[in-house]
């Protein structure tokens, strides 16, 4: 390659607001990789500005990056074409970052999901006003190019489905609790401890982490605004030792997906929840850490991917991309299509839902009482599928599991409060929906 | 979408050579999505011209569509932005069509694998010094945009290793034969009887449809000529239905994998080959007709994706995927990298690889002949990890199987020679390498 840094003449010069794993990691593999861009794009790419909240070591060469101690001047200042937003948060700093950004007329690049699940659309107009690329590969599955795979590789189908596990932490957690046969709260410590949960592990556990990378996900899949409000959430606090034991004998895995699809009726459902699927599914086997994301596309068919999530190889990996891009004067529209003409989502229900579900009761066991629960399903129009009910122990509380045929969540929860009212169900029902994949 | 109309004024104008199932998918689904495509890129795409072998309907509108009875004159001559290529093979008159229309300056969108794979880097070159694009989306895989994941989302990566089950034909074959049990010939007379395989099954069963494309991802991934000479090639007509018995025993899938990696000493190996996959692996559980590549990057780790290798819908998707990226003016050189810029593979030969390996002999059962296949062993200096030996039968012919550590294949092929001239084994040894993925 010795007569490419003769080449390499213009570099596309490049600020990184925020340094911790992904910041620095970003900017090493852009060290390292100078040669092969150089190579490859005839110009290399180069970290002329950085900011973080300390200045310390971080394993790279200072030398030709400026230091800023505050990026959002950074961003509105510094000779750049191009500011990574690697701070996070869906407001404050990292949007002030962004927002400057755009209005000094550079180029963004960001790994947040929760900013763009909030302000996207307004981000990508005024991006797309000013002819400015808004990259954001590295938001969703840093590992798997599914941004670029949804906007450009598979733009010529007309989406039914897009799903996937999209948070590392849940599934590592999922994973650890199926393969120990611990409950949640034990083995979430476990990887708080090793540093796969977070302290404050609400965004992870609770699914909203999750809901943002799908409310982007959905857009470009659908052609539809973001729209996070809309998104049914459900975390995996809930799911117990007990029910992927049961799981387990259904032939299922507990997985927690976030979905989006279009509906009979022509909406649009969003949601993420625990879900039951099937253990010969592609998704029921991606483990520990990694991600999977699903399309289905009329003439693509099923299109299955599988990576790392996180962490910042795979994060920076894809940062570098939409650098890349950039680089190689690609550009398209954030979402796929002009922001303008992105529709507005459907309105939608979960009560509107149809599908399948695994419920676990806890009873007092004497007679009578199935017959009871029976009923209940009986008046709610409500299809039982199969009964699982371990043992008999006279006037001691026992778990029966039930799983019922597709129906309206709407007649579920019908079904649900008639059950809760039985005197010897001595727990609220425990549900989780069996995804029909 | 009313606006849209008034926008798509300048349509992208298309001609498509060869109308068999994907030509005509493709035709059809431009047809169908022509709003989709105008809402996304201002412009729709249209097929204005078509060519094929004789002239009946194809399920789709002929109106504004002139027909040519010959390919070439069409490429050359027919006022069109792009020819599509869907005739394949490697010479003769697709070869032709491509070299008509770059020399008319015209891009080229094609699906032909053995086209690319003996001609690429020449057609690249002709096509990059016009500023055309050349894109071959739907040569590989069709359900997994892997040609535009390699070149563009991994683009920030040094890949290590890239592989996968790319011959859907000879998937389908090897699935049948574990789920049945039943012999090669059997499940292939099936497979040709269900549309699965062709009359002259060759090309798919023989490795070299599967080595035509991962002369291609070698090329991306590692940005060297492509050089699908050097391919160790080797189909799956010897793979029995003792040896998968056998392999299922041991925790192994046997799959045909194309694997394309940066060896221990610099060079790059390419080969084509019936592997042992251990169970848990994600290309073990790719089943049927489906096909899966897996890239290997520095920042990625490993990424998977799985999808449809074949038929009109996947194969359609990635033709009309390289239309959008032309419509949307993304253009990247063919191979990621300027053709002229393309390194020469480093020479390799399958004597250096080493790898592990299952060897099955048939030998007759009388004592001491274990002691001589040990011996063979260690004259060579290869080292022997596990035996199965299944009953006894005194002086009948019965299968030993042994799996080897880790060796340099030239002391395997040394060993083979020992063993074979033992008196009591019967039957060349069947080995089948051990892939540690």
């Amino acid at each position: 390659m010795g007569e490419v840094n003769s080449v390499a003449k213009n570099p596309l010069k490049v600020a990184v607001a925020g340094l911790g794993t992904v910041g620095a990691e970003t900017v090493k593999v852009l060290q390292k990789q100078a040669n092969l861009m150089a190579a490859r794009y005839g110009r290399t790419i180069k970290v002329v500005a950085v900011s973080a909240r300390s200045r310390r070591d971080r394993g790279f060469a200072m030398e030709g990056i400026d230091w800023y101690d505050d990026p959002v001047q950074m961003a509105a200042s510094a000779d750049v074409d191009v500011v990574c937003e690697l701070i996070g948060g869906s407001d404050g700093v990292a949007k002030a970052v962004v927002e400057a950004a755009l209005a000094a007329g550079r180029h963004v690049v960001t790994a947040n999901k929760a900013l763009l699940a909030h302000h996207g659309v307004a981000l990508a107009k005024t991006a797309e006003s000013k002819g400015l690329t808004l990259g954001f590969e590295a938001a969703v599955a840093g590992g798997i190019p599914i941004i670029k795979a949804l906007r450009e590789g598979l733009a010529g189908n007309t989406i039914s489905r897009v799903y996937g596990i999209m948070n590392g932490t849940c599934n590592y957690i999922l994973t650890t609790m199926r393969e120990s046969g611990r409950d949640f709260a034990d083995v979430l410590a476990d990887a708080q401890r090793l540093g796969y949960a977070e302290a404050d592990p609400s965004f992870d556990v609770d699914g909203v982490d999750t809901a943002h990378k799908l409310s982007l996900l959905t857009s470009l899949a659908f052609g539809t605004q973001v729209n996070f409000d809309s998104i049914h959430i459900e975390g995996i606090r809930h799911v117990s030792a007990t029910d992927i034991a049961f799981a387990e004998e259904l032939g299922y895995r507990i997985k927690l997906l976030g979905i989006a699809r279009k509906t009979a009726s022509g909406g649009i459902e969003q949601r993420v929840h625990p879900c039951m699927v099937r253990k010969d599914e592609p998704v029921a086997t991606v483990e520990g850490v990694f991600n999977s994301v699903v399309v289905e596309g009329d003439s693509v068919g099923r299109s299955v991917s599988i990576g790392r999530g996180a962490g910042a190889g795979p994060t920076a990996s894809a940062v570098v991309a939409d650098l890349i891009d950039i680089v190689a004067s690609r550009q398209t529209p954030t979402f796929g299509i002009p922001a303008d003409l992105l529709e507005p989502l459907p309105v939608w229900s979960m009560d509107q839902h149809v599908g399948a579900y695994y419920i676990r009761l806890m009873v007092e066991d004497h007679p009578g009482v199935f017959a009871d629960i029976a009923a209940a399903l009986r008046d709610s129009n409500v299809s039982m599928e199969a009964v699982i009910q371990r043992g008999r122990s006279p006037d001691e509380v026992v778990p029966v599991v039930l799983t019922l045929h597709e129906t309206e969540e709407v007649r579920l929860n019908d079904a649900l409060a008639r059950i809760s009212a039985i005197a010897a169900v001595v727990e609220p029902p425990r549900v989780i929906r069996i995804e029909t994949l």
